[in-house]
């Protein structure tokens, strides 16, 4: 299997268009076309997150079915188990996965810095020990493209510091300069790999804008960035601790200094709420593990906002889990039922709800696409808004991004 | 919904036709197709066991596109969470767990006696403890139907004792006359329900026969149970403690006097080994945790016999579970990555296993009827067998049937 997949094959390059801008007044989101080696897909877009090679309890039809076609990995993680190497001789990670559509692979440096006691930073990079075994491990720019090298997914993120909120603007700064230092000797890395995997496809690699929650700092961190004339920009150092309008500032701060036509991706945001905010100041990609996390605690997203089915009140409740929703599960089962499975600690429970809020999620992205393409983007927010926040529960939050355990 | 399903509607009647007997020397076994209420079916048939109403880890449709038409449901595990009136009230089993295709429950009997010091036999029924909430419970014939009656299955078996193995000869006198005292009664409390379920459609009382590993017994139970002229007739007390001879004869004891014109039902049997050992025996219909209780310690059933694959030779194993199997599983995912999502304790790994098992057993019963029709059984048994056991690692078997936790 791995044989056929280095052979030589016309792979298709990293390709970005915006299919439309936003003209509405206040809205910067736009509508684009991201066509990678394993995919075409149109932004914005929500990813999954398949931590270990698997989002979790999904399996990979199932993801086609709702109809996504890019999904996450962990660095960290497939690092520590089953490693790089592994996951190299059995084609890759998409095959290794059983998964046709496209991937992207974090750096690592989110989980690596989550550590927080086991790990030491250096100017080369960081120690840190396996949560799993305890074994000594080092990451660096080189280290942490080889590895992303061997995963294969089609975009790659560069290794950078992700600091923790609040910290001082001391601190803010030198992360980001690190953060700097350290893409430019990932970008040399992917240079010298002739910007393919392992596997041979092209890789594009995305650089990360740090700068905390400080303005100079990430406009700084963007305009560095925006120079390196990379496939694609991530704002990072988000979903740490900071509140929703301190996010929306580092968003715009960001943005505003990356080139309008390469893709932008908002790393580990977030609810509903959060994302509608991030489209509308011209964010195109994003990922988030509230919508399969929550689902395990029988947490489930619908129009009216979120519901725990684990309450009582659903024990004889024969609607579907979203009224408004035509999902597979919803055409199906009842909120009692998934109630009860919870109640029995049946697997198929968390099945179902992870399914849904995966859909919902979706779902979500879909409408938000025509919105923006019909320029009623604003008007769209204000109503989803009104009617989610009926009845919302205000769901666990917690880390939005899968944290080193 | 109830309301709908509660409305007069022309309802299939329970019917049995004998397709096929084999001529074979030495083969008992035959062909049949089974009429039920909410599906038409071929046996001999394996059932996938559904204890909480849901089969662990599996959705509907899953068990629909696999082939399957009729699961089980456990009126023990039911009759305590969420208890029979909820269901009822969502429409019964059927509708409650979203399952389009028949239903067969138990009589609790096995789980009840399965408690040993939490339970106590009385002449009339048995008194025990609930195992979630320490609650009094009390199961007899009577209160027994009522339970079936409002889950809605297409067949319901009548309230037995089931003894456990090995037990003296008077033991098990006492329990098979007992158990045919209760069936009179379940034979009444059926007949004054009009012999349907709430829900207005048709169910087929099975009775059931006990009598343990002695022969003058068996063959009593059987004749007793056969003069009831019930529309199907299950071999009970078995895959509790005996030895396969002991299992086959008890087989032979029972069903030489049951009608041969009604469906005969091995309860909680068993290992593929077994159940063609009481195909040959005339057994149309079979059931068993065997295949989803293995898959979720890892456990495969394959052509070549059972692999567990946690075993580090999977590590890098790029073939499927079985190559000689076509389910779904085997044909996008590698032993390599199932080994991977079981070390990493991911739910996708028993998701797979679960699946790919319960293919195993369907193709399984599909090759046994297509031997028994083509009147060549016996050298397919002999043909599984002998490539079954090349590599078979004794797979874990401990209870095959799913008793009060």
């Amino acid at each position: 299997m791995h044989t056929q997949l280095t052979q030589p094959a016309c792979w298709p390059e990293f390709a970005f268009t915006v299919d439309c801008t936003a003209r509405e007044k206040g809205v910067a989101g736009r509508c684009g076309t991201l066509q990678l080696p394993h995919a075409v897909l149109q932004t914005p877009v929500f990813m999954p997150v398949g931590t270990q090679a698997t989002v979790k309890a999904m399996t990979p039809e199932e993801l086609e079915e709702i109809g996504f076609r890019l999904i996450l990995g962990n660095t960290y993680h497939l690092h520590l188990r089953p490693g790089e190497q592994r996951i190299a001789e059995q084609g890759g990670l998409h095959r290794f996965s059983g998964w046709n559509g496209a991937l992207l692979t974090d750096s690592g440096g989110f989980q690596v810095f989550s550590l927080k006691t086991l790990r030491k930073i250096e100017e080369d990079g960081v120690r840190f020990q396996s949560h799993i075994d305890g074994s000594q491990r080092y990451f660096n720019s080189e280290s942490v493209m080889e590895i992303e090298h061997k995963l294969g997914a089609d975009i790659i993120m560069a290794w950078d510091e992700c600091a923790p909120l609040p910290c001082t603007d001391e601190y803010a700064r030198q992360a980001m300069e690190r953060t700097h230092r350290w893409l430019l000797r990932c970008i040399s890395a992917w240079k010298s790999a002739g910007c393919r995997a392992e596997g041979g496809w092209p890789q594009a690699l995305f650089g990360i804008v740090q700068g905390g929650t400080v303005q100079s700092l990430r406009e700084e961190s963007a305009q560095f960035l925006a120079g390196q004339n990379l496939p694609g920009y991530a704002v990072g150092g988000l979903a740490v601790g900071e509140n929703p309008e301190q996010r929306r500032q580092a968003i715009e701060w960001s943005v505003r200094h990356l080139p309008a036509e390469k893709p932008r991706y908002l790393m580990g945001v977030g609810l509903p709420v959060d994302i509608l905010d991030a489209v509308e100041r011209g964010i195109d990609m994003f990922d988030c593990v509230l919508p399969t996390r929550n689902a395990r605690n029988a947490q489930v997203f619908t129009s009216r906002g979120t519901l725990n089915l684990r309450n009582a009140r659903f024990q004889q409740d024969a609607s579907p889990l979203d009224s408004a929703c035509s999902c597979r599960v919803c055409r199906r089962h009842t909120r009692a039922y998934v109630h009860h499975l919870f109640r029995a600690n049946e697997i198929l429970g968390l099945r179902l709800t992870t399914y849904h809020n995966l859909a919902f999620y979706h779902n979500l992205m879909s409408e938000v696409r025509l919105a923006l393409k019909e320029e009623r983007f604003a008007a769209f927010k204000s109503s989803f808004l009104a009617e989610y926040l009926i009845e919302d529960e205000a769901p666990e939050t917690g880390e939005t991004r899968d944290a080193a355990p």
